[in-house]
């Protein structure tokens, strides 16, 4: 392959940068060199793409002379200092960390959303926390037919949203309670195995977690909206890699099912599953591995006028992560 | 022990039975006879009470003679049929079923909450919903403090609301998964094991499950409210038995956090748990045999007036059931 474009993936070791190189495989993103970065803890070690290995190299403030598209999935810190860098070398920036999300100057796109917003980036488009970009592929449809003003939201957020050793923890810690031996705790400060956690991201002197406010405050960005309120709780689960969040919406119109079940059903990168007469509804470990987002358990909200309740479920690391990013990759 | 009350538990083998056995012997309850009942399929068993075996008998129709107190805790449609017999021989039934939650003539009752209505009972008193029993412990001080309207809520249900079956159902399903084996799916309509399920109950023509409904018909005959609104997603959730409920709460005068936090603090059955500076907020495991319910994670709700967001945890088999039930044959 000699057309198409130089891309670097910056933190291609972890969980959401290995999703990356399998995006780009998949969707055939027209790649004539593909560099892979990581710290050099992790430098030397070998991924396979398109059938051959390539090896990991590490970060370095030189690494993107050549480069045409850098995908970022390394942590804020790591973003802040070398994303910069990146576009500097004239590369266009996709970063998954919350580093830019709220720059004005740095578009926040959820591509089924807000595509229009890409071409006035400056080097840099941001890609939108995981929870947010899955509650808002179901509720921007619904947004469009009715108008939202506000909504409730819980999270069932799995392991992969902290990475690959939070996968390795609950695994370590299930392996251990089955055998009857203490478990360890390193990634989250309590037992995640048969446990759920209400704490995801710091906390704020409001209360609410940082985790929490994203939803409010990346959904205003993403949908042009900056009255839109949201109050949520994030609950880390004993779940893999796919995540799946309880809403109740209030709508400026009256909300009608069927409409609302038209609006999703014919929406990009959603999927309708809604028939619980056979216990058809949106699980995440159905969800696992799958490029849309699902969506099901609509009803009319019992206890607010011009509300819909439901429940959306999505791959944290394709929808939620490495899947946008490419995605948003494409549009450039 | 020969002066007491001859007590008789009605589905003594299942996971609610054997903790309303336990919660008898911790509470130092006055028995003088304990009956144990359960289906032919499971009379002959022996279980131990205050040190010896009593064998488990069949339940009949004459199976009530001489008993002060039955704890029925063995599904609707058994409580159904002999909770009515058992009354006409001389008992009073506490009844963890759903049966006679929506009877007007019975009372459902929180100790904590409205003991008051305990004495207008006709021979039969009913137990709440165990996820609206661990809600409304926290809900109430709050409501007396600042009138609750609605609440949304969603929850994080361990298989032990399921039974004793569901709870081997999860240990069998992460059992198969270590060991690399296909796992079976019998309680649940899937797998249970590192998903959530978010179906609880049957679900109702509205879209909305019995489960999610019970927490606004029960919540409005226990708080004495008949205008409380609450519209619930429950979720079942791989913890083995405690629930948690995320709620956010609107209320009828200003909230105020301090306020709050002293109503919370000084209420019965209820332990503030709430640094989170310090990873300190309710968890299901930290909850499980313990009588005290917790609640944390206090927040002004940012998505309304007069709002708190919090977050409450319980252990389903005993304030959830068990306990609530054995409160209640205390206070008779």
């Amino acid at each position: 392959m000699s057309t198409g474009y130089h891309v670097a993936i910056v933190g291609a070791t972890g969980a959401v940068g290995i999703e990356m190189i399998r995006t780009l495989e998949k969707r055939r993103f027209p790649v004539a060199r593909l560099t892979l970065l990581a710290s050099a803890r992790s430098a030397g070690k070998e991924l396979a793409f398109n059938g051959s290995a390539l090896r990991v190299e590490e970060l370095r403030e030189d690494s993107f002379a050549g480069v045409d598209v850098a995908l970022f999935s390394a942590g804020g810190s790591i973003s802040k200092k070398y994303a910069p860098l990146a576009v500097q070398a004239g590369a266009v920036v996709i970063d998954n960390s919350s580093a830019f999300r709220m720059d004005e100057s740095v578009p926040l796109v959820i591509p089924e959303i807000n595509a229009a917003d890409i071409p006035r980036h400056r080097g840099i488009i941001a890609n939108p926390n995981c929870t947010t970009a899955i509650t808002l592929t179901a509720l921007h449809p619904l947004h469009q037919a009715f108008g939202v003003r506000r909504i409730f939201a819980s999270s069932y957020q799995a392991v992969s949203g902290t990475g690959a050793q939070a996968i390795e923890e609950l695994r370590g810690q299930v392996c251990d309670i089955t055998a009857d031996r203490p478990i360890r705790t390193q990634v989250y400060p309590h037992q995640i195995a048969f446990n759920v956690i209400p704490h995801v991201d710091s906390f704020l002197d409001t209360g609410y977690t940082r985790e929490e406010m994203k939803m409010q405050t990346e959904g205003r960005r993403i949908l042009h909206h900056p009255g839109f309120l949201a109050s949520v709780t994030c609950v880390r689960v004993p779940v893999y890699r796919a995540h799946s969040v309880a809403v109740s919406a209030e709508f400026e119109q009256p909300v009608g099912l069927e409409k609302a079940r038209a609006a999703l059903s014919h929406a990009p990168g959603l999927k309708l599953v809604d028939n619980p007469a056979n216990n058809e509804y949106p699980l995440p470990l159905a969800c696992a591995e799958q490029d849309d987002c699902q969506v099901g358990r609509l009803r009319l909200d019992c206890a607010m006028e011009n509300g819909l309740a439901f429940w959306v479920a999505g791959d944290q690391l394709l929808k939620g992560a490495a899947l946008n990013a490419v995605q948003i990759a494409e549009l450039l």
